[in-house]
């Protein structure tokens, strides 16, 4: 695959997706159905029943996927323009994969409280709210705001389709190598949103061992030039705040995943760590340290960022199946257990016996999976809208 | 139809649109080109080109659908969710007649000034902003300041669709009853959004004999019970400030436009104007004066604003040609000269010889014409992103 092959698949249409119609429009009859007069039994409908805006319209199965184009992932601020490329095809693969409608939304907006207010209003026509590509570490109060301030799901894909991803891809290697989860000695590398939310999910998950590193070395809640969601974090994983660099921490740990930057770790990082090591280095697409080269200093169960590659582990895997569970079940929220259920049903589609920790994401029976077990932790939770 | 029958089209999928894919999605090749790392072959090249986005993203074929629900015609406010089924129709017609993407964007705001700033920050997705069923007189400075600020055209649809359609319509019946159009006198009751648009648009076709009605009578720029839409358009068409009842305004007219409310305009009214009077009672669902009153009182040609009836005078004639051509000549501005083409396109699809004055919707090449006008006329005035 060259630049020059995609340039040509994004000039071809152009762009990637478009809306189209579900009702016939033939004939006059059709027109007053669809149209004037008979629209206004919908609206009327709605207007007496707010609930049913889910059995008269799309948007109990309608997506948002909405960025300011701030932290495109391996390209930076390159504005709400620029990246509309990368949220059509977010929305492509919405409903490539996960048979749900999705609408890119991108916001000319740089600021962060004004984002939130401009964000928060968009609601009516979606089930569901996908955030995507904005910049660390605002993205998470903006997710936060709108979690409280909506009755639809809302998930910073950044965050919990990449944490979600690890833990499934996690869950399969601690098989190969035989290891328990709430024995494991993991390190994180970079915390940014990835880095963060995979943190806050390992130690949902059970992960009592867990260090963040970034670039001051092992976060620590006293740290001072570190944001306060690394703090957060740091506060949740280093209480008793040990201090050290990158190679400290990697020393004897069982896992390292990395969410970070090209060719920070080294092999003999790697030849440091317990026996059996399990490396993830994910950054996209140059990684901290190449898989060979992982393998080389004694991994033994690496997974990649890198698309092409054997056991790619990808938000793709994820968001799928998770936008069609939350649609599905009408569910309110996105929450740890329903998380935690979906990294479950990502790990029952590999094949660890035959080293493969995760599935290709064309595999479509795992989009099925990781939706029916969203939405099944979401019914048992009991965050989900009435359904008549 | 029933409204039964409108609530089960609305039930099936549920809703009247989907998002789809343009581009396959079966091999890893797809997914390289589509998404990840291909997708960044086209992100830089429109963060180093700008204007490339309309050659590698959806937005140079993607309308916006933009309301608040706060007018929906003949419903009121109903607010953004009972909204959703017109703005989906909308979308739906705007695919169906048009070839034209569009999604509707419902906004949860009552503000009038945070709606504009909610509204301006949406454009990077679209090439043309289309805004509906948003209350007068807050409708004229949003779409205003919506214009002013970016460089997509932007058409509020009650206003501009009604006026468009209205003058198309009225050149054919002046053809039927041999009148000119700079020796008419025109009468406008309903000083709405449609109304003043049609007032302004009849004026800029050379309607030099023009009154204004609203529920005080005649309007004049002096009047302290109007809104400031209202006084402006009374300065237009009223600069001497002649006062009178909606009777007064009518005897001796030769053309009477309703945009108002229902049963308001008597037969004796009609008995009043001139020889072979052109009565449009367009209020919906429930005219001014229904079309058998009007021609048992003498009118000469009657439209209407009902749907099924003959001469059927509604926006879905205007907006789905307009919208593309606005979008194939990547204009950056919808001006007068152009809405003047699109009716003269839309009269040109009449046939007037016949007793009609306007064709039906689902005539495909009405959409193409318009279309081309609109594009013609916007190259003409050099109001058009330049194109490679």
């Amino acid at each position: 695959m060259t630049d020059e092959q995609a340039l040509r698949l994004h000039e071809k249409t152009p762009g990637k997706i478009t809306v189209e119609g579900t009702v016939p429009l033939e004939s006059q009859d059709d027109l007053e159905k669809a149209y004037t007069p008979g629209v206004a039994a919908a609206v009327d409908a709605i207007d007496a029943d707010p609930s049913s805006v889910y059995r008269y319209t799309a948007k109990g199965r309608m997506a948002a996927v909405i960025s300011d184009g701030s932290a495109v992932l391996g390209l930076g601020d390159v504005g709400p323009e620029a990246a509309i490329p990368v949220m059509e095809g977010k929305a492509l693969l919405l409903q490539e994969l996960g048979a749900v409608s999705a609408f890119p939304i991108l916001l000319d907006e740089t600021d962060q409280e004004n984002l939130f207010e401009t964000a928060k209003k968009l609601h009516p026509m979606f089930g569901f709210m996908m955030v995507e590509d904005i910049a660390s570490p605002g993205c998470f109060r903006l997710e936060q705001e709108l979690k409280d301030e909506l009755d639809i799901p809302v998930m910073h894909d950044d965050q919990h389709g990449a944490a979600i991803a690890v833990l499934g891809a996690l869950e399969n290697a601690l098989a190969i190598v035989e290891k328990d989860i709430e024995e494991i000695e993991v390190v994180v590398v970079g915390a940014g949103a990835a880095g963060i939310a995979t943190g806050k999910l390992l130690d949902a998950a059970g992960v009592d061992d867990l260090w963040m590193v970034d670039r001051p070395g092992i976060l620590t809640p006293e740290m001072d030039d570190i944001n306060w969601a690394q703090r957060d974090i740091a506060a949740l994983t280093n209480p008793d705040c040990r201090e050290g660099e990158l190679a400290d921490a990697v020393a004897g740990a069982d896992v390292l995943i990395g969410l970070s930057a090209p060719g920070i770790v080294s092999q003999e990082m790697v030849e440091s760590m317990a026996e059996d090591p399990i490396v993830f280095p994910l950054a996209n697409p140059r990684p901290e340290i190449s898989a060979d080269d992982a393998r080389a200093a004694g991994a033994a169960v690496v997974g990649t960022g890198r698309s092409g590659a054997d056991n790619q582990i990808n938000n793709v895997l994820v968001f799928p199946g998770v936008a069609r569970g939350l649609l599905e079940s009408r569910a309110t929220d996105l929450t740890t257990e329903m998380k935690l259920a979906a990294a479950d049903a990502l790990a029952s589609c590999g094949e660890p016996a035959k080293g493969s920790i995760v599935p290709s994401p064309l595999n479509k029976s795992l989009h099925d999976r990781i939706a029916e077990a969203v939405a099944d932790a979401a019914r048992d939770e009991g965050v989900v809208h009435e359904q008549e």
